[in-house]
């Protein structure tokens, strides 16, 4: 059983459920932005697939009270990985907030020679902490019991390896059909891998018969695997 | 065969194939948005199937030559449609763009009593017509040799009976797995559709086990029925 199934207002992330110390940014969010009241349902969860459903309270130290028992829901064992290459001008938030939403447990933002963006040492950090702010408001939108890891991975054989013995395919046209038994799927930039990149010997998959803009090829391949996973399509033969 | 299989560096709507007159706004995109040297391939298309592939010319009076003969491209004999519920704050233009991109044939914009957004006569033509052109420039990005319809509709009976016999079906989690034998979607605003409107006895369709924003549900409908429709995934039995 998941949060998503619960009626309540809202959902937050805490450290510990026993504790249940809001951060100040969710305080204020609970507070102001969602106009909660006292007495009102909020589920309060570790991003770890421990939950519990919390009221909001009038004390002003620490907003919310216990009021059920912890609940835990196991990790699919299938964990679907989308890699993909921010680039200028696009939206890498708006990446990460929607295969956030569809259910993906890995989100990688990938270098690669025609990124266009290379994110200095300096830069990543902060890049890598704002994506993972997304991720954390999208999971609570969606009511997810787990936060997904979100990463960066300096091109395809780095990730590959770490990914290792999970396979990690491309999303291409003409690939094969997309199926849980490729679970982590990269998304090239526009105009495809760099020829010189090591883009070889990677199975290929693909995600339609029309041509995608480099992020809604990324979230098809989030909304594609997590169908297949929970059962709502078949793959194809 | 359609215009995605070409290797061209652009694709141009115009109004009739044998004059290859490019309006103003395209002529200016082709120009310095992307550049477009003389001698270089883009596909000319009218938007209902027909396209060829053309020259960019020097000269300044008509920038396109015919390079090739007339192609055409059937209509998918199921055609998709996708309803969704504009919302304040909401980006009605990012929806229609993605809806165009995975290919649907048809895209709504539906009034609801939650809609917050609601469209005043004067105002309701300045909406349609943007949402056109951007379903317009989208359709062109990923190759399309047919535009997909763009309408409102005043609810959900008015566009179950436009769309008649083919029946409507709503997005609803819990709902029965998507199918091309229910190819007509509608998603609700964030909250479901209102106790009060006639949402009772059109069938449902569940799009996925996590909770969508209403834009996110709209493109996750886009995603799975044009993928159904090309093969791509098998319904669930």
């Amino acid at each position: 059983m998941g949060p998503a199934g619960v009626a309540a207002a809202a959902q937050v992330f805490v450290p510990d459920l026993d504790v249940l110390s809001v951060a100040p940014d969710d305080v204020h969010h609970l507070e102001h932005a969602l106009r909660l009241r006292a007495g009102e349902t909020v589920v309060a969860c570790d991003g770890r697939g421990a939950w519990r459903t919390c009221r909001v309270t009038a004390a002003r130290d620490g907003i919310l009270e216990a009021d059920g028992p912890v609940h835990h829901e196991a990790r699919h064992p299938t964990e679907l990985t989308v890699a993909f290459v921010p680039v200028k001008g696009g939206r890498p938030e708006w990446v990460v907030q929607k295969l956030t939403e569809t259910g993906v447990d890995r989100i990688v933002a990938l270098s690669s020679k025609r990124a266009v963006v290379r994110w200095t040492a300096e830069r990543r950090d902060g890049a890598l902490s704002r994506l993972r702010r997304v991720a954390r408001e999208a999971a609570a939108q969606s009511r997810r019991a787990w936060l997904p890891e979100v990463d960066l991975a300096a091109g395809l054989d780095e990730l590959a390896g770490r990914l290792a013995p999970v396979p990690l395919a491309l999303a291409q046209p003409g690939g094969d059909h997309p199926s849980t038994a490729l679970p982590a799927l990269a998304v090239g930039p526009e105009g495809g891998w760099d020829p010189s990149e090591p883009a070889q010997g990677y199975p290929l998959v693909g995600l339609g018969p029309t041509v995608l803009r480099a992020e809604t090829a990324a979230v098809a391949a989030g909304v594609l695997l997590c169908a297949l996973r929970a059962g709502l399509v078949r793959p194809a033969t």
